[in-house]
């Protein structure tokens, strides 16, 4: 059996730096070789999550075909969000929790897959299943993940599950999650200590829509003035980086993560698309998005039902 | 929660028939409201597996639109193998074994894929997870679909899983599973009984690969002789079939059961990709495939390589 390399998507968040670990440290008690890698730099909130655990970094790739034949992935499937050489290798297992999209293989594989809120939810649920006991260190770090997608369980994503795993996992890693969880998210949405470009990249993702190239950044703030008082040098960036990297629509989407509202900026076309999408008008480049905390659940379906 | 339907495959073998059943019983035991169905006729091994277990046969279904919204797919992913009008339903729930390929969903779905020989063998494992009893009749069931997709385990997508597995419900069911399931290949395999377009028909599937539409049919048989006495008006059959469908290639795989080897009948072009992927050489509409039992793991992958 040779060695394979677990990894999350592009931009990675705290999910797609732990669900790999999780994944790997599950693989490792099954008999395999792997290890968990990052295809990007930590983002604030990981990083104090790693650093409260104790936990190192992982390294960071940017392709895979030069060490390894084969791969895993964790929270994503779609090529445009893995590593840049996922077409020269096999995945041979998948984890994920989203929609699959151009995801294409030639063999038979592993792919685990449930609407809950967070990977390493179901990898909490694989632990179980193999009945593998998860370390209190490795617990911390999941139940990390769960709050910082399910933005401490009140993201519409949110299912029962995603609630029983924090629960568990809190018993485990022996810590309260909630006064956790409120100092894990402020310390990632630390908005002024980021620079323009890091803010339009931080979180953001690829898809393709009605044949166009559509990029979604989403960033989580306590304040979204914090990121709107910026807006004249954030849509000039995502301007620059669009027209770099051929984005038809590029969307930077500032979250509110202590009352659950977004605005959204927005650059390139069809602009219409996303007014009807969202029902509102975009006026000086920004869009309200009343209610909108998750870009998979609220923001991707609807864009996506108008475009294609 | 509306009604679901779940299906396997067009042309269902055991496993397409089986699978759905497994699932509907899991599925409403977890408080859905499902029903499994067929989207073809009972090839005569199933017909003889429902009988042997006093089992009813499932509806069969043309469309599912009419019906429903959301439906569950077992032991396939791809549109073209699915309900023909699969692009106007929700797929919330996939069970399979294959290889997934232009199976695109707009939201997050279940998706559960092992690489195993059966898809009976993956709601086995379900049904323990989920803690919930097999009762002895669909252990009975299941078994066979597991026997069918192995050959009685002795195809090379057989696993250990499926084994444990085949091994676990023979024992709910009380069946000696040797005994039974030699009855069972043998009573699949009565090639005189069935009719030309039934034979090029029974458990066809159809392909994309490299642009190419490649309908790749296999018939069980105890002596490959019974199919190859047939292969003038074999020929002549897929020649009609392929015309009027549009597919580039057909290949009908006689495959004897008892000693595992096949030999391909071949229809339509590219030819010399068929030569190059079996490494034979085609003589007389027909190519010899030594040791060759499994279409997934020994016909499609080598096939798809070459024609990529």
């Amino acid at each position: 059996m040779s060695k394979e390399l677990i990894f999350g998507h592009q931009s990675p968040d705290t999910d797609a730096i732990v669900a790999p670990k999780a994944l790997a440290y599950l693989q490792s008690k099954l008999g395999k070789d792997v290890e968990a890698v990052a295809l990007g730099e930590l983002n604030e909130e990981t990083k104090f999550v790693l650093d409260y655990f104790k936990e190192d970094e992982p390294r960071v790739i940017e392709t895979a075909s030069n060490e390894v034949d084969a791969v895993m992935l964790c929270d994503h499937n779609e090529p445009q969000q893995s590593v840049s050489d996922i077409d020269k290798l096999t995945v041979t297992d998948v984890v994920d929790h989203h929609r699959i999209a151009n995801f294409n293989t030639e063999k038979p594989l592993f792919y685990r897959a449930e609407p809950v809120g967070c990977t390493s939810t179901i990898l909490f649920e694989m632990f179980n299943e193999n009945e593998i006991e998860i370390p209190a260190k490795l617990a911390g770090l999941m139940l990390s993940a769960i709050i910082s997608d399910t933005l401490l369980l009140k993201s519409p994503t949110t299912t029962d599950k995603d609630i029983s795993a924090v629960k568990a996992l809190a018993k485990i890693a022996d810590i309260n999650y909630e006064e956790y969880g409120i100092k894990m998210l402020k310390a990632g949405t630390n908005v002024d200590a980021r620079s323009d470009k890091d803010l339009i990249d931080g979180d953001a993702k690829s898809f393709t829509m009605g044949g166009k190239s559509v990029r979604i950044d989403q960033i989580n703030t306590v304040d979204l003035n914090d990121v709107l008082k910026r807006k004249d040098n954030l849509v000039s960036a995502m301007k620059d980086e669009a027209s770099a990297e051929g984005y038809d629509l590029f969307l930077v989407i500032a979250t509110n993560v202590l009352d659950s509202n977004s605005k959204a900026i927005v650059v390139g076309e069809p602009k219409d698309s996303v007014e009807k999408a969202f029902n509102q008008q975009i006026s000086d480049d920004t869009i309200d998005l009343p209610g909108v905390v998750s870009r998979k659940k609220q923001v991707v379906p609807p864009l996506n039902d108008v475009m294609e």
